[in-house]
């Protein structure tokens, strides 16, 4: 379907998260080995932090894989929070509305998954979405409208709990139109600060996830990791596939489970949707 | 706003139509001169009929004017029902979804004008969508909601009637949230055999919309005018603004008026949005 | 590198030709089994011939696989000679000007492979091509200064002596360069009626290309086959890779040979450059 | 023809310099009012100084006026030395690489104008670029082999002497060819560190082009100019039509001269061809 990766740590120029790992997002875009598809081409979009409180969006219609924007862009600009996506189009049209993340306010949010039929259960959940936000829905896809669900359910005031209600509240309209298995879902949100981290699936058997172990136990493992010479102990990147084969690196999160990326400790729950 | 071209007549090369009139829609999308904007530079579309019953579309993001696409497809295809679209965005974004003609099974739909605070109106308008058509609303434009709100009140029945239904429901709405003269249109519609074509405003003054005279009657005035060779009696244009300086050639779309351009005798109504 | 298809035969939609088979060019697009890279998402081209003697041309610099306009334009243009390319860079811009086919007039060129080390021989090859056609090399790639050498060698007049001509040429610079191996090729040009298909590359070891068995015998063998109620007995495909698993329809085109596809007989030589 | 606006100074977000003022670059991209077309919509380029020694490109063929991701990007990067321009196309195709500005390792170049009957003397003008910048030539237009010129001529080390052997060699080899007044001109080009804008043009009647004058007096005039909050005395503007109407802040390049912003007193001198 999708690929994405979320960083939070020591400022870096996107360069260095975007196309210097072996296999990074951009690789992925054209040879995801992980993911439901192989190529990830219908458009990608990179979310970040800095010069004001609202992120920065470059998205695009075209493969990430040889745009020289995004080539450009990743060259020049430093961030410490990072969102970056890659599309694979599931129905919905590839347009620049259709590509994540999604910005509302101060806040991105990103999905690599989908909603099971979608198209007939769509007018439900868009009913469903606080009548104040229901004008700000710009593109068609299922992602943008689980965007908005969580967001009437209070995303930005606890997002385990909005996320845990928006699929809770997607399975149940599912359920009421015969739909079986709604919900396969990766998803990332963060507001600049913390980065929140989910799988999730309806059938239990969901898209691939993984985060970066400590950097300070990285650092024990591979003392001469260049990367490491850029970031803090602070640093920490959840993905869809591992950017390098780094045994002791990376661990996959559980199945229905969220991670929590912040300063201080971080943290690993249990996710369960809420009806 | 936009401009816009509607033909029915004999088969043409879409060149003959898009490019070779002084005056053309091509040259409208960069020098209009009777529209609310000169240059209507934000995407455009073109619809066709010919090869199968539902109508062929080409839509872009980029302006016409300079579009190597358009240019080809032009010289290449011919066809006897033609609708064609410059847009300049007014808050919606610019991509392909939000381009018209929009198609529905075999009808074509396309807007010059808007409708006033479309935002807050939206979710109203949408809810009042036909269920089973909801889903299939793709872009965001207020011109999209409107044609899915003209195929909810009968448009492939009785299109005068069914938009009449529309514009009335769309002012009572406006009118529910103090919206003041929400709609603004000149419209275009076709099943393929007929074309309909709309001039209506709240306040009265609307968008400019002209119709050809009939080319037994342009023959006598301008018996050397090249294109007469190509066309039989029954050809008819509909259009934003007329394509040539040609005196006696055209004749206004009068205010709150439709007209029906169809094989026999065509017609020009008074138009009243029914509530 | 790139995937392409020529067809020349009784007037088809293009969609017969692009989306129905199996393993159609929009299939191949995304899942080249038999080509150097898998994806083939750089853009993409039609070329057809039909309303006037020049070739219609329709390209885009995104991936075919999920092009609205060409899946329109598939569903409403009917030719009998189409030429059509997916592209996968190698190193030049994803850009309209670097899609195939090329055209020159009513010729068309298209061309899977490439020239090795292109950069370095770029202007010794560009200085060959004759001065009245240098400005009209509107793009970068290998592919179209190949084409306008072939152009300058007489391709109008003698297509397999032109081509013979530049690989010659390419070659000979490329050992002046001490770059070995430079050619890697298969190509078809067409004038609209009569179709050159060559394979080739320098070291031995082509690209594949495969054409069909005549249309009389598929129909013993398959009689059933749909596609074959349309086709008269002289259509004939020249392709990348088979668009279907039909045993004894499609022959491999021999290394260092070229076929021409014409009304008659059509023929196979070998293919052998002259310098 | 084109707009473009160079930037040296305190490090401003772009927005500042591209959306702010009234008569903005983004505005002049849909309204020039000094500029030999109204419309500059054929694709924009923004370059820019900041994180690395060599500068940042961002460019699309789409409109200005209505790009989001240059909106983001204007919102989002800040810097002390910035070039964009807004392209009228004439004639060559809208692309990426026919985007101003053009890069050359750490170097920027931009142009308004063009070169009469450049397909005429495309070869001439290309033959003399040197061997080895040859194949970095990647768009069509030409303005890009105009500074390839300057770049054999010298550029690098010599800005002004430069560009005035690359005019007067476009000049004799026009006059060989036949063609009269070839060279319409303005052109900034930098280093990341100084600053020249030229104005010339063979007929002695060239584009619009104006400097700000030093802050210091412009304070003085306007002393709540909310702009020069932002900006030290060393700041200053070259554009090609001035963004506010501010009388005594803006000063004309008097034909055939050429300026230097540069740290310390900037400059202003007479430009000759040099043949």
């Amino acid at each position: 379907m999708c690929r994405w990766l979320a960083y939070s740590g020591s400022p870096l120029l996107l360069e260095r998260l975007l196309y210097t790992p072996v296999h990074s997002l951009i690789d992925q875009s054209l040879h995801s080995t992980l993911g439901a598809t192989t190529t990830n081409g219908d458009g990608f979009g990179v979310g970040w932090y800095g010069e004001s409180e609202t992120p920065g969006l470059f998205k695009s219609v075209e493969p990430a894989w040889n745009d020289r924007n995004l080539r450009e862009l990743a060259g020049h600009v430093r961030s410490g929070v990072v969102f970056a996506h890659v599309r694979a189009a599931t129905g919905t049209p590839v347009q620049w509305t259709n590509c994540h993340p999604f910005r509302h306010g101060n806040w991105l949010f990103m999905h690599n998954g989908g909603i099971a039929e979608f198209q007939t259960l769509k007018r439900d959940l868009q009913l469903a979405v606080d009548p104040s936000l229901f004008a700000a829905i710009e593109g068609s896809t299922d992602s943008e409208t689980f965007f908005y669900l969580a967001l009437t359910m209070g995303l930005k005031d606890d997002p385990p709990s909005a996320v845990a209600q928006a699929v809770g509240f997607i399975e149940a309209t599912a359920t009421k139109h015969g739909v079986v298995d709604p919900m396969q879902m990766t998803v990332a949100t963060t507001d600049g600060t913390t980065v929140w981290g989910f799988r999730y699936s309806s059938e239990g058997k969901s898209r691939s996830l993984f985060y970066s172990e400590q950097v300070s136990a990285i650092r024990k493992l591979y003392p001469d990791l260049e990367i490491l010479d850029e970031v803090d102990d602070e640093s920490r990147l959840i993905v869809s596939e591992p950017l390098r084969d780094l045994p002791g690196a990376w661990h996959e999160v559980p199945e229905s489970s969220y991670g929590v990326v912040q300063p201080g400790e971080d943290e690993l729950h249990p996710f369960t949707p809420v009806r």
